[in-house]
């Protein structure tokens, strides 16, 4: 296919007169995010983005994530049947539209403009830099069917959902959900479910204003390690 | 294939002689207990135990769960892929060697013998008898793969697991959840998950018993029904 043209830069939203500068410059600084499905040549930036969230949850003493692991597992079903990965990607510049992602046959990627107050100086660039011209990586979401015997019908669960340290506080995060509930209302799924730490009241406040309900009475039970290997005898 | 024998009954196990009354008799009543992947053709007894769930939890005004919902969803992959189900079934006698469950490729049911105090007085034997004579359903697990991106690789996530209410008591919830884990175990899958509320303290020490640890900080976040719709708005 021949390599169209990047769409023009998209026309600033009208705004009220007084917060307007007299020559009408955008105010801030436009970043385009795109969320698109992970293919097997993310791997390696999924599995640094996993290893700092590790970090970020100092909790690296758990991380036995491999590439090779991450390849085997996360890729061998069709997207949305079984564990599935959003890449949440960004640039200063629209996204090409001749990007091979365009041409999914399993999910458009979802387009959308961030006014950001400063530039982003991302110091991990080259470390996270996509395929695409100008594109870097900065955070993924990592979910699979769940099922409710209630409703009976299936729904998300989301795992794991990360944005790296130098984009966070742009609304990247509620992109990156907004992208699965979407994704779910569209298979015609009852329910997107997660967890949060009870300590953590600035993801509390973000998910009760994205309309999630929080739980109070549940715990997680698990069953790891020693206490789960011996079932694996004859008993 | 020619119908077999069945087996000769259980050899009751050697216990100190204080317990053995002097003629050898078993004490109490032997009840057979197997675990076997659920098929298609028990979905109407799958439905009516998910519904005595809803109204043991009191959340009858939450089930819209159909036989033709749980149909299309619980049957449309291989077992241990995607949504497994796993019946209970019980007997007084042993099971019979010839029945077309202990032909399932993907899995051969798990027998147990569970010593029960009192014969068992089952007011609804007619609906949920099985098409193996003598056999009865007591109960389901519901299961299904989550993945760990620390440990990089699956676990099951137990959604459901039910006992009727005749069957209580007698160690048979540890039997279909010991079932999970084994074949957790068996497909080298890092953990097994479920959810307990937080008031009720039996099921508690029951879990911590066999080896769970109970997470305090996480809080189960939802978003469902009309909070979850809005988002298949292009937004």
């Amino acid at each position: 296919m021949a390599a169209a043209a990047p769409p023009p830069p998209p026309t600033p939203t009208p705004s009220p007169p007084s917060t307007v500068p007299a020559d009408s410059t955008p105010i801030g600084h436009p970043l385009f995010s795109r969320v698109r499905l992970a293919a097997l040549s993310d791997v390696p930036h999924i599995h640094k983005l996993i290893h700092q969230m590790a970090v970020f949850e100092r909790l690296t003493h758990l991380f036995s994530a491999t590439e090779s692991s991450l390849s085997a597992y996360l890729f061998s079903s069709t997207p949305f049947q079984s564990f599935t990965v959003f890449i949440l990607e960004v640039s200063t510049k629209p996204f090409p539209e001749n990007s091979p992602h365009n041409y999914n046959p399993n999910y458009a990627p979802v387009v959308r403009i961030i006014n950001s107050d400063l530039p982003v100086d991302d110091p991990e660039w080259e470390v996270f830099k996509s395929e695409d011209e100008n594109v870097v990586v900065a955070g993924f979401v990592l979910f699979f069917p769940n099922f409710s015997t209630f409703l009976g019908k299936p729904g998300f669960y989301v795992e794991d959902i990360f944005v790296r340290e130098c984009y966070r506080r742009k609304g990247l995060g509620k992109v990156l959900l907004s992208a699965v509930a979407k994704q779910a209302v569209k298979m015609d799924y009852g329910r997107v479910e997660w967890v949060v730490l009870d300590w953590n009241e600035n993801a509390i406040r973000f998910y009760k204003e994205m309309g999630a309900q929080i739980l109070p009475e549940w715990r997680i039970c698990r069953l790891t390690g020693k206490s789960l290997e011996v079932y694996g005898d004859d008993i």
